[in-house]
């Protein structure tokens, strides 16, 4: 970026604290934000006690509300679009497996939404679910600030494209984490799924993953989620290792 | 319309049937369809057991999932600006009666959403609730067609100025027409409420109500549902005769 493009650039026109919190944001996104309120919403905690100029609290309960449905509906058109021959009660399933508390609080976690949030009360106060609430709240966010098509490409790129395998999730692929553990607890290996994080191109979040056998390094993975990374460097042992495992 | 534009026009490029298909769906919708195709799904019960080119059943049970998850998160943004003092417990109460089965069932009855319907079973083997299900399918056909923008303008149009008072979902505000049928019965009087239906102004279909208590036009009005031109009769006849029924 020049010179001029940077002086011009809306990050500074910001107060020094917005602009940082402006680039964090953009750097979730992948594009954009336009009226950063919305964001600094969804991570007020209740206990920051705030109220807006007509007396209503400012924190992100509502917003879950929100990002709820607008997940909702951005996974039901990608499962209809996905699987033409899934009926009604298939659809329903797979996205309920999807959007699942569970799921929520895995994809709230690995984006670190945590470490955003206003609050009165101490982070280890708060239970497993603001990890999901947060991600949900955040996306009410995006649609507040940029409407449903955005908030559609950032549910693809941080939902859909690292969290959502199909067959996986159908239970016809079995994950080859385990069947990589199975193997080692039988022969007596001790194993080692070792994480590290990156913000690669962009500042997208990435996680490395090395997985060592033996003390070995077997394998290697880099992805946008832990449980991904660890899969695919598991997928890349089992294949390097295929023959060993189905002899035994 | 000038003989020009009229030969031109998207309609007479089409078959005929398409041509009087296409009218109607774009009366309805208040904007031009663009891919019939979605429209005649919206349409087809799975008694005709059509098939696509690669052996897909066509019928409208995908659609349906498709236009509740839509349906859902318009009446959630919808809601979320309306009542900006609601909780989240609130505005989840709220949207389950809007997009209650009862609801939506009254919905697609109105809108004769079933008089397109192609199926191999006659209309009267029909339960209930293919009305609601008829309406949420063509709501998913708006969102293939045209995507999520059209669809809440539709939905807006048609769902949420005709039917959605949140006032009286509330129950904030009594039913005058309960108020009106009340006082008749106390006071042993006949009343009538005369229904008619018609295609107003850009071919949306309007009803229209008299209200005759003791055989006299005592008020009329026309609304986009049955259930509000009532309503609104009935609010009309009750200011009329205020000052009777309030000194009973």
């Amino acid at each position: 970026m020049g010179i001029f493009n940077k002086i011009f650039s809306k990050k500074s026109r910001l107060p020094e604290s917005d602009g940082i919190f402006f680039t964090e944001i953009q750097n979730m996104l992948g594009f954009d934000p336009l009226d950063l309120s919305h964001y600094r919403k969804a991570f007020t905690h209740r206990s920051s006690n705030k109220l807006d100029e007509k007396g209503f609290p400012i924190n992100y309960e509502r917003l879950e509300f929100l990002g709820d449905a607008m997940l909702g509906s951005v996974i039901a058109a990608h499962l209809f679009n996905e699987v033409p021959t899934g009926d009604e009660g298939y659809l329903t399933k797979m996205r309920s497996k999807i959007v699942s508390r569970e799921h929520l609080n895995e994809l709230g976690r690995d984006l670190n939404l945590i470490k955003w949030v206003e609050s009165k009360v101490s982070a280890q106060h708060f239970g497993e679910n603001i990890h999901g609430n947060l991600f949900e709240a955040f996306i009410g966010a995006i649609y507040l600030d940029r409407g449903f098509d955005y908030c559609e490409k950032f549910i693809h790129q941080k939902v859909i494209l690292p969290y959502v395998d199909i067959a996986q999730l159908e239970g016809k692929v079995i994950s080859y984490k385990s069947l990589v553990i199975e193997w080692c607890q039988k022969e007596k290996k001790p194993f080692l799924y070792e994480v590290y994080e990156d913000n690669g191109v962009e500042g997208q979040k990435h996680f490395g993953v090395k997985l060592k056998i033996d003390g070995r390094v077997v394998s290697r993975a880099r992805a946008t989620s832990k449980k991904k990374a660890e899969e695919q460097a598991s997928k890349r042992a089992f294949f390097a290792f295929q023959e060993k495992i189905n002899k035994k």
